[in-house]
Protein backbone atom coordinates (compact mmCIF):
# COMPACT_ATOMS: atom_id res chain seq x y z
CA UNK A 1 0.00 0.00 0.00
CA UNK A 2 1.68 2.90 -0.92
CA UNK A 3 1.62 6.78 0.35
CA UNK A 4 0.17 8.04 -2.41
CA UNK A 5 -2.47 5.74 -3.28
CA UNK A 6 -5.76 7.29 -3.69
CA UNK A 7 -7.77 5.04 -1.62
CA UNK A 8 -5.08 4.51 1.06
CA UNK A 9 -5.49 6.89 4.34
CA UNK A 10 -3.21 6.46 7.33
CA UNK A 11 -4.75 4.90 10.25
CA UNK A 12 -4.12 8.29 12.56
CA UNK A 13 -5.68 10.25 10.20
CA UNK A 14 -8.84 10.26 12.62
CA UNK A 15 -6.54 11.61 15.69
CA UNK A 16 -4.72 14.63 13.25
CA UNK A 17 -5.63 16.96 15.82
CA UNK A 18 -5.50 15.11 19.14
CA UNK A 19 -2.12 14.52 18.07
CA UNK A 20 -0.93 18.29 16.98
CA UNK A 21 -2.22 19.36 20.01
CA UNK A 22 0.31 17.28 21.92
CA UNK A 23 2.94 18.05 19.76
CA UNK A 24 2.05 21.81 20.51
CA UNK A 25 2.07 20.85 24.02
CA UNK A 26 5.63 19.02 24.05
CA UNK A 27 6.96 21.97 21.76
CA UNK A 28 5.99 24.12 24.72
CA UNK A 29 7.54 22.02 27.49
CA UNK A 30 10.65 21.62 25.17
CA UNK A 31 10.85 25.58 25.32
CA UNK A 32 9.77 25.44 28.90
CA UNK A 33 13.22 23.18 29.74
CA UNK A 34 15.22 25.68 27.73
CA UNK A 35 13.91 28.52 30.21
CA UNK A 36 15.04 26.90 33.34
CA UNK A 37 18.41 26.51 31.92
CA UNK A 38 18.34 30.05 31.15
CA UNK A 39 17.01 30.80 34.72
CA UNK A 40 19.76 28.45 36.36
CA UNK A 41 17.17 26.00 38.09
CA UNK A 42 18.09 23.29 39.73
CA UNK A 43 19.73 20.21 37.78
CA UNK A 44 17.02 18.06 39.35
CA UNK A 45 13.82 20.03 38.50
CA UNK A 46 15.06 20.24 34.86
CA UNK A 47 15.08 16.60 34.48
CA UNK A 48 11.95 16.19 36.05
CA UNK A 49 10.48 18.29 32.99
CA UNK A 50 12.52 16.01 30.24
CA UNK A 51 11.46 13.03 31.75
CA UNK A 52 7.74 14.55 31.27
CA UNK A 53 8.26 15.80 27.23
CA UNK A 54 10.00 12.32 27.10
CA UNK A 55 7.17 10.37 28.33
CA UNK A 56 4.62 12.71 26.58
CA UNK A 57 6.27 12.16 23.03
CA UNK A 58 6.46 7.98 23.74
CA UNK A 59 2.60 8.75 24.05
CA UNK A 60 2.36 10.02 20.82
CA UNK A 61 4.60 7.39 19.20
CA UNK A 62 2.29 4.54 20.93
CA UNK A 63 -0.62 6.14 19.85
CA UNK A 64 0.72 6.25 16.29
CA UNK A 65 1.80 2.42 16.58
CA UNK A 66 -1.92 1.63 17.55
CA UNK A 67 -3.51 3.36 14.67
CA UNK A 68 -0.65 2.14 12.47
CA UNK A 69 -1.75 -1.47 13.58
CA UNK A 70 -5.80 -0.73 13.02
CA UNK A 71 -5.14 1.27 10.00
CA UNK A 72 -1.95 0.02 7.51
CA UNK A 73 -1.41 -3.12 9.07
CA UNK A 74 -5.25 -4.80 9.08
CA UNK A 75 -5.67 -3.24 5.94
CA UNK A 76 -2.16 -5.04 4.85
CA UNK A 77 -3.56 -8.47 6.40
CA UNK A 78 -6.76 -8.29 4.64
CA UNK A 79 -4.99 -7.64 1.26
CA UNK A 80 -2.75 -10.34 1.50
CA UNK A 81 -0.33 -11.99 3.22
CA UNK A 82 3.20 -10.51 1.55
CA UNK A 83 1.84 -7.13 2.26
CA UNK A 84 0.78 -8.30 5.73
CA UNK A 85 4.47 -9.49 6.12
CA UNK A 86 6.09 -6.63 5.03
CA UNK A 87 3.78 -4.18 7.28
CA UNK A 88 4.65 -6.19 10.22
CA UNK A 89 8.01 -6.11 9.70
CA UNK A 90 8.05 -2.26 9.05
CA UNK A 91 6.04 -1.90 12.36
CA UNK A 92 8.04 -4.54 14.41
CA UNK A 93 11.13 -2.24 13.25
CA UNK A 94 9.31 0.46 14.51
CA UNK A 95 8.46 -1.03 17.87
CA UNK A 96 12.48 -1.90 18.17
CA UNK A 97 13.94 1.75 17.55
CA UNK A 98 10.99 3.16 19.98
CA UNK A 99 11.88 0.82 22.77
CA UNK A 100 15.70 1.33 22.53
CA UNK A 101 14.95 5.34 22.60
CA UNK B 1 -9.67 -15.93 18.71
CA UNK B 2 -9.25 -17.61 22.30
CA UNK B 3 -5.99 -20.02 23.66
CA UNK B 4 -8.06 -22.95 23.50
CA UNK B 5 -9.66 -22.72 20.45
CA UNK B 6 -8.04 -26.05 18.49
CA UNK B 7 -7.38 -24.38 15.19
CA UNK B 8 -5.12 -21.19 16.08
CA UNK B 9 -1.65 -21.96 16.72
CA UNK B 10 0.44 -18.90 18.22
CA UNK B 11 2.24 -16.59 16.51
CA UNK B 12 5.74 -17.84 18.23
CA UNK B 13 4.80 -21.61 17.65
CA UNK B 14 7.41 -21.90 15.07
CA UNK B 15 10.47 -20.34 16.99
CA UNK B 16 9.84 -21.94 20.01
CA UNK B 17 13.24 -23.75 20.08
CA UNK B 18 15.15 -20.68 19.28
CA UNK B 19 12.99 -18.48 22.66
CA UNK B 20 13.80 -21.12 24.61
CA UNK B 21 17.61 -21.42 23.59
CA UNK B 22 17.34 -17.35 24.39
CA UNK B 23 15.76 -17.88 27.91
CA UNK B 24 17.90 -20.18 29.19
CA UNK B 25 21.07 -17.78 27.95
CA UNK B 26 19.45 -15.08 30.06
CA UNK B 27 19.16 -17.43 33.00
CA UNK B 28 22.31 -17.71 33.25
CA UNK B 29 23.00 -14.49 32.62
CA UNK B 30 21.20 -14.29 35.70
CA UNK B 31 22.95 -16.47 37.54
CA UNK B 32 26.13 -15.05 36.48
CA UNK B 33 25.34 -11.57 38.12
CA UNK B 34 24.30 -12.99 41.18
CA UNK B 35 27.83 -14.74 41.31
CA UNK B 36 29.37 -11.26 40.67
CA UNK B 37 27.82 -10.00 43.61
CA UNK B 38 28.79 -12.73 45.32
CA UNK B 39 32.66 -11.93 44.65
CA UNK B 40 32.12 -8.35 45.30
CA UNK B 41 33.09 -7.23 41.59
CA UNK B 42 33.03 -3.79 40.75
CA UNK B 43 29.33 -2.23 40.82
CA UNK B 44 30.18 -0.67 37.22
CA UNK B 45 31.25 -4.27 35.86
CA UNK B 46 27.84 -5.93 37.43
CA UNK B 47 25.70 -3.09 35.94
CA UNK B 48 27.17 -3.47 32.78
CA UNK B 49 25.75 -7.01 32.68
CA UNK B 50 22.57 -6.59 34.09
CA UNK B 51 21.80 -4.23 31.06
CA UNK B 52 23.18 -7.04 28.83
CA UNK B 53 20.63 -9.36 30.69
CA UNK B 54 17.86 -6.53 30.08
CA UNK B 55 18.67 -6.13 26.52
CA UNK B 56 18.52 -9.67 25.44
CA UNK B 57 15.36 -9.71 27.57
CA UNK B 58 13.44 -7.02 25.27
CA UNK B 59 14.73 -9.26 22.45
CA UNK B 60 12.74 -12.23 23.19
CA UNK B 61 10.09 -9.65 23.88
CA UNK B 62 10.47 -8.28 20.19
CA UNK B 63 10.65 -11.59 19.12
CA UNK B 64 7.35 -12.58 20.18
CA UNK B 65 5.59 -8.89 19.53
CA UNK B 66 6.30 -9.45 15.88
CA UNK B 67 5.26 -12.84 16.18
CA UNK B 68 1.88 -12.04 17.08
CA UNK B 69 1.63 -9.37 15.15
CA UNK B 70 2.37 -11.78 12.28
CA UNK B 71 0.04 -14.76 13.82
CA UNK B 72 -2.81 -13.89 15.59
CA UNK B 73 -3.47 -9.95 14.43
CA UNK B 74 -3.45 -10.87 11.01
CA UNK B 75 -5.41 -13.83 11.52
CA UNK B 76 -7.65 -11.98 13.25
CA UNK B 77 -7.75 -8.85 10.59
CA UNK B 78 -9.09 -11.94 8.46
CA UNK B 79 -11.69 -12.90 10.19
CA UNK B 80 -13.59 -9.60 11.38
CA UNK B 81 -12.98 -6.04 11.92
CA UNK B 82 -14.19 -6.70 15.57
CA UNK B 83 -11.70 -9.60 15.96
CA UNK B 84 -8.93 -7.29 14.64
CA UNK B 85 -9.58 -4.40 16.98
CA UNK B 86 -9.27 -6.27 20.03
CA UNK B 87 -6.29 -7.96 18.92
CA UNK B 88 -4.60 -4.73 18.31
CA UNK B 89 -5.79 -3.14 21.16
CA UNK B 90 -3.76 -5.91 23.33
CA UNK B 91 -0.62 -5.72 21.01
CA UNK B 92 -0.78 -2.05 21.61
CA UNK B 93 -1.18 -2.44 25.33
CA UNK B 94 1.74 -5.07 25.49
CA UNK B 95 4.05 -2.49 23.60
CA UNK B 96 3.31 0.35 26.32
CA UNK B 97 4.29 -2.11 28.69
CA UNK B 98 7.41 -2.96 27.16
CA UNK B 99 8.39 0.87 26.55
CA UNK B 100 7.73 1.69 29.58
CA UNK B 101 9.70 -1.27 31.13
CA UNK C 1 22.80 22.94 48.69
CA UNK C 2 19.65 24.94 48.35
CA UNK C 3 19.34 26.33 44.59
CA UNK C 4 19.00 30.11 46.04
CA UNK C 5 22.63 29.76 48.02
CA UNK C 6 24.84 32.45 46.10
CA UNK C 7 27.82 30.15 46.20
CA UNK C 8 25.82 26.83 44.30
CA UNK C 9 27.10 26.86 40.78
CA UNK C 10 25.23 23.90 39.03
CA UNK C 11 27.11 21.29 37.34
CA UNK C 12 25.27 22.20 33.74
CA UNK C 13 26.49 25.99 33.98
CA UNK C 14 29.51 25.65 31.51
CA UNK C 15 27.35 23.92 29.25
CA UNK C 16 23.97 25.61 29.30
CA UNK C 17 24.80 27.04 25.71
CA UNK C 18 25.23 23.49 24.52
CA UNK C 19 22.16 21.86 26.08
CA UNK C 20 20.16 25.50 24.67
CA UNK C 21 21.19 24.94 21.38
CA UNK C 22 20.00 20.96 21.90
CA UNK C 23 16.77 22.15 22.86
CA UNK C 24 16.08 24.34 20.18
CA UNK C 25 16.94 22.06 17.87
CA UNK C 26 14.69 19.40 19.19
CA UNK C 27 11.62 22.36 19.55
CA UNK C 28 12.29 22.13 15.43
CA UNK C 29 11.76 18.15 15.18
CA UNK C 30 8.63 18.59 17.38
CA UNK C 31 7.72 20.67 14.39
CA UNK C 32 8.92 19.11 12.32
CA UNK C 33 7.10 15.90 13.56
CA UNK C 34 3.51 18.46 13.13
CA UNK C 35 4.23 18.96 9.52
CA UNK C 36 4.60 15.49 8.46
CA UNK C 37 1.40 14.70 10.03
CA UNK C 38 -0.34 17.72 8.87
CA UNK C 39 1.24 16.39 5.13
CA UNK C 40 0.04 13.06 6.20
CA UNK C 41 3.16 11.26 6.12
CA UNK C 42 3.38 7.64 6.24
CA UNK C 43 3.17 6.52 10.12
CA UNK C 44 6.40 4.91 10.29
CA UNK C 45 8.51 7.56 8.82
CA UNK C 46 6.60 9.63 11.67
CA UNK C 47 7.36 7.24 13.96
CA UNK C 48 11.13 7.42 13.22
CA UNK C 49 11.16 11.13 13.80
CA UNK C 50 9.73 10.59 16.92
CA UNK C 51 12.22 8.06 17.84
CA UNK C 52 14.88 10.77 16.67
CA UNK C 53 13.24 13.56 18.92
CA UNK C 54 12.93 11.25 22.17
CA UNK C 55 16.67 9.97 21.70
CA UNK C 56 18.03 13.58 21.48
CA UNK C 57 15.96 14.31 24.50
CA UNK C 58 17.57 11.81 27.02
CA UNK C 59 20.78 12.69 25.44
CA UNK C 60 19.60 16.01 27.51
CA UNK C 61 18.99 14.46 30.35
CA UNK C 62 21.83 12.17 30.06
CA UNK C 63 24.40 15.68 30.01
CA UNK C 64 22.60 16.85 32.62
CA UNK C 65 23.06 14.25 35.03
CA UNK C 66 26.22 13.51 34.19
CA UNK C 67 26.58 17.21 35.43
CA UNK C 68 24.32 17.11 38.42
CA UNK C 69 27.07 14.63 39.56
CA UNK C 70 30.09 15.98 38.75
CA UNK C 71 28.83 18.87 40.35
CA UNK C 72 26.42 19.17 42.88
CA UNK C 73 26.68 15.72 44.32
CA UNK C 74 30.39 15.63 44.22
CA UNK C 75 30.04 19.37 46.31
CA UNK C 76 27.48 17.64 48.56
CA UNK C 77 30.21 14.81 49.04
CA UNK C 78 32.81 16.86 50.11
CA UNK C 79 30.50 19.30 52.24
CA UNK C 80 29.41 16.26 54.26
CA UNK C 81 27.40 12.82 54.55
CA UNK C 82 24.52 14.41 55.16
CA UNK C 83 24.40 16.64 51.97
CA UNK C 84 26.01 13.74 49.74
CA UNK C 85 23.60 11.37 50.75
CA UNK C 86 20.15 13.95 50.04
CA UNK C 87 22.04 14.62 46.46
CA UNK C 88 22.29 10.90 45.78
CA UNK C 89 18.92 10.18 46.74
CA UNK C 90 17.57 13.04 44.42
CA UNK C 91 19.83 11.66 41.38
CA UNK C 92 18.55 8.26 41.78
CA UNK C 93 15.04 9.03 41.96
CA UNK C 94 15.96 10.87 38.88
CA UNK C 95 17.77 8.34 36.94
CA UNK C 96 14.34 5.81 37.58
CA UNK C 97 11.94 8.44 35.83
CA UNK C 98 14.53 8.52 32.93
CA UNK C 99 14.66 4.64 32.83
CA UNK C 100 10.86 4.54 33.52
CA UNK C 101 10.22 7.25 30.82
CA UNK D 1 40.08 2.74 43.82
CA UNK D 2 40.73 -0.37 42.36
CA UNK D 3 38.18 -3.33 42.90
CA UNK D 4 41.62 -5.27 45.19
CA UNK D 5 42.39 -2.43 46.87
CA UNK D 6 41.91 -3.72 50.47
CA UNK D 7 40.11 -0.87 52.01
CA UNK D 8 37.32 -0.23 49.40
CA UNK D 9 34.12 -1.80 50.01
CA UNK D 10 31.51 -1.32 47.24
CA UNK D 11 28.59 0.64 47.78
CA UNK D 12 26.43 -2.65 47.34
CA UNK D 13 28.26 -4.73 49.81
CA UNK D 14 25.14 -4.01 53.12
CA UNK D 15 22.77 -5.21 50.39
CA UNK D 16 24.23 -8.29 49.26
CA UNK D 17 21.52 -10.77 50.20
CA UNK D 18 18.62 -8.51 49.22
CA UNK D 19 20.38 -8.11 45.26
CA UNK D 20 21.31 -11.68 45.90
CA UNK D 21 16.89 -12.39 46.77
CA UNK D 22 15.80 -10.70 43.77
CA UNK D 23 18.08 -12.30 41.10
CA UNK D 24 16.85 -15.25 42.46
CA UNK D 25 13.62 -14.36 41.71
CA UNK D 26 14.08 -13.01 38.38
CA UNK D 27 15.67 -16.44 37.50
CA UNK D 28 12.40 -18.39 38.59
CA UNK D 29 10.99 -15.23 36.45
CA UNK D 30 12.84 -16.43 33.46
CA UNK D 31 12.31 -19.92 33.86
CA UNK D 32 8.26 -19.47 34.13
CA UNK D 33 8.60 -17.36 31.39
CA UNK D 34 10.21 -20.72 29.38
CA UNK D 35 7.60 -22.85 30.79
CA UNK D 36 4.81 -20.33 29.34
CA UNK D 37 6.32 -20.88 25.68
CA UNK D 38 6.84 -24.43 26.09
CA UNK D 39 2.79 -25.11 27.37
CA UNK D 40 1.77 -22.70 24.18
CA UNK D 41 0.31 -20.13 26.35
CA UNK D 42 -1.17 -17.11 24.83
CA UNK D 43 2.11 -14.16 23.10
CA UNK D 44 0.22 -11.37 25.43
CA UNK D 45 0.25 -13.39 28.48
CA UNK D 46 3.95 -14.14 28.14
CA UNK D 47 4.49 -10.76 26.69
CA UNK D 48 3.37 -9.69 30.28
CA UNK D 49 5.92 -11.54 32.20
CA UNK D 50 8.74 -10.67 29.81
CA UNK D 51 7.68 -6.83 31.04
CA UNK D 52 7.94 -7.65 34.51
CA UNK D 53 10.92 -9.88 34.26
CA UNK D 54 12.85 -6.95 32.36
CA UNK D 55 10.92 -4.50 35.32
CA UNK D 56 12.39 -6.23 37.98
CA UNK D 57 16.21 -6.65 36.47
CA UNK D 58 16.23 -2.84 35.85
CA UNK D 59 15.24 -2.56 39.68
CA UNK D 60 18.43 -4.22 40.24
CA UNK D 61 20.28 -2.15 38.14
CA UNK D 62 18.88 0.74 40.07
CA UNK D 63 19.77 -0.15 43.15
CA UNK D 64 23.00 -1.12 42.25
CA UNK D 65 23.29 2.39 40.84
CA UNK D 66 22.47 4.31 44.09
CA UNK D 67 24.97 2.29 46.39
CA UNK D 68 27.28 2.73 43.56
CA UNK D 69 26.98 6.75 44.05
CA UNK D 70 26.58 6.67 47.78
CA UNK D 71 29.82 4.08 48.31
CA UNK D 72 32.14 4.62 45.49
CA UNK D 73 31.35 7.85 43.75
CA UNK D 74 31.18 10.12 47.13
CA UNK D 75 34.60 7.88 48.47
CA UNK D 76 36.34 9.12 45.52
CA UNK D 77 34.74 12.94 46.04
CA UNK D 78 36.68 12.63 49.04
CA UNK D 79 39.81 11.21 47.55
CA UNK D 80 40.14 14.00 45.27
CA UNK D 81 38.92 15.78 41.54
CA UNK D 82 40.53 13.36 39.32
CA UNK D 83 39.09 10.05 41.25
CA UNK D 84 35.91 11.95 41.23
CA UNK D 85 35.89 12.80 37.76
CA UNK D 86 36.45 9.15 36.98
CA UNK D 87 33.67 7.87 38.76
CA UNK D 88 31.26 9.93 37.65
CA UNK D 89 32.18 9.27 34.14
CA UNK D 90 31.84 5.67 34.73
CA UNK D 91 28.48 5.93 36.43
CA UNK D 92 27.43 8.18 33.47
CA UNK D 93 28.11 5.45 31.29
CA UNK D 94 26.09 3.36 32.80
CA UNK D 95 23.27 4.92 33.51
CA UNK D 96 23.24 5.38 29.58
CA UNK D 97 23.99 2.11 29.15
CA UNK D 98 20.25 0.91 31.13
CA UNK D 99 18.47 3.90 29.72
CA UNK D 100 19.13 2.13 26.51
CA UNK D 101 18.71 -1.19 27.25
Amino acid sequence: MTEQAGEHVHGYADNKDDHLRRLRRIEGQVRGIARMIEDDKYCIDVLTQVSAATRALQNVALGLLEEHMSGCVVDAAKAGDAEAAEKVQEASAAIARLVRS
